[in-house]
């Protein structure tokens, strides 16, 4: 084994390794999720449906694995800073059975989605596009609608269980990602402009955080529950 | 919904529906058992390996899927007189720990190629294709040869236990290979020709599986192990 020193990477290229570094690491922490999911489904159509979405996460990994490579640094090295939070965030929130696990799968990565889609705006072209492409094919929104309401129909008592599960969801979704904004303010100076006044970054946080919610609000609506 | 019935399948065409049956399920279940192996890897680029394995078996899935809908039927109804003998064949042989579990995806995926490719010379050409295409994609050996070899190296005790291993892997498969061959006289003829005596058949299988055992003496040497 040669000594492969990494490429010194830039302070600019480092909010969008930092970006990259999570959209990997939640990508296959999503397969994970979603493989473990597959296995839980009442039927073998619904369980094909769900390991092929997990099967599409690594598609994702590779696409972002390629931009890291392309920015001299590789997927071990981008994810190790914003493991813990993601590790603490799937921990505390391991969905029990299926509807949760397709709740999760629904709100969890809309959450994610979002977030990401916020950070790409201040990116390279080339990181943003990556991060655009793997966002554009993200959910099978209409499967896991579908698949909620019918459950919610069949058992109502399901409707109180899944609304409290998705507001654990933004819950532990928030608090992980302002653990990831603290440690990491590579990230957070891209959305707030570098040299932005400390108490300015928490508006703009705060602001972001709003939309977040906003926006999960809906997804709850659309999957027929109470947010 | 409108009772959609399923189009009749010609006795000859049967036989080729089970391979893709058995090819979809046996996709399924190496997706189910690289997923989880995945999050036994020590190391995040371990991991991230065994996670694109695991994600292109849903590729040769889906390729298996169209194919079953050109046949006029679908993986649900072929996957369902197999279920039985795969789901026997995972629960008898679950692997304990990494390199088990990696010792399995080589052993348990190439006599289940070795079969099929048995199998394959005898269905129509489309399917065949898909079949030979699948399996040419096959498993990434050379990652599991190399990482298996040094751990041995790391942990010479290990190479008891994992060739023992290997002989309980190739007992349990030719075991439920058996059961699939007794249940499915449609797969069972394409290997010996319709209407051979019974007696023939018997030899024909009996020297099918000499074969596979032979091929799986030279993945267990391979690996570094006895068989």
């Amino acid at each position: 084994m040669t000594d492969r020193r990494p490429t010194p990477i830039s302070a600019e290229q480092q909010g969008a390794v930092d970006l990259l570094g999570v959209l990997a690491y939640g990508a296959l922490l999503a397969f994970d999720r979603l493989a473990a999911d597959a296995r839980k489904a009442p039927s073998l159509a619904e369980r094909v449906h769900v390991a092929h979405l997990a099967a599409r996460q690594m598609a994702h990994f590779r696409r972002v694995q390629s931009r890291l490579a392309e920015l001299g640094t590789d997927e071990t090295r981008a994810v190790e800073p914003v493991r813990g939070a993601f590790d603490a965030f799937h921990r505390h929130a391991e969905p029990n059975g299926w509807f949760e696990g397709l709740v999760w799968s629904y709100v969890a990565q809309g959450i994610a989605a979002d977030f990401y889609r916020e950070i790409a705006a201040f990116v390279d072209p080339l990181t943003q596009a990556v991060v655009l492409e793997v966002l554009a094919e993200e959910p099978d929104d209409d499967f896991v609608v579908r698949t909620v309401r019918a459950g919610v129909r069949a058992d109502p008592r399901l409707a109180g269980r899944l609304a409290l599960w998705g507001r654990r969801l933004v819950g532990e979704a928030l608090s992980q990602a302002q653990r990831v904004a603290a440690d990491r303010p590579s990230l957070t100076s891209l959305l707030t402009g570098t040299g932005a006044e400390p108490g300015m970054d928490l508006a703009v946080i705060s602001q972001t955080f709003a939309r977040l919610i906003e926006n999960h609000t809906v997804r709850m609506r659309t999957l027929g529950l109470q947010s």
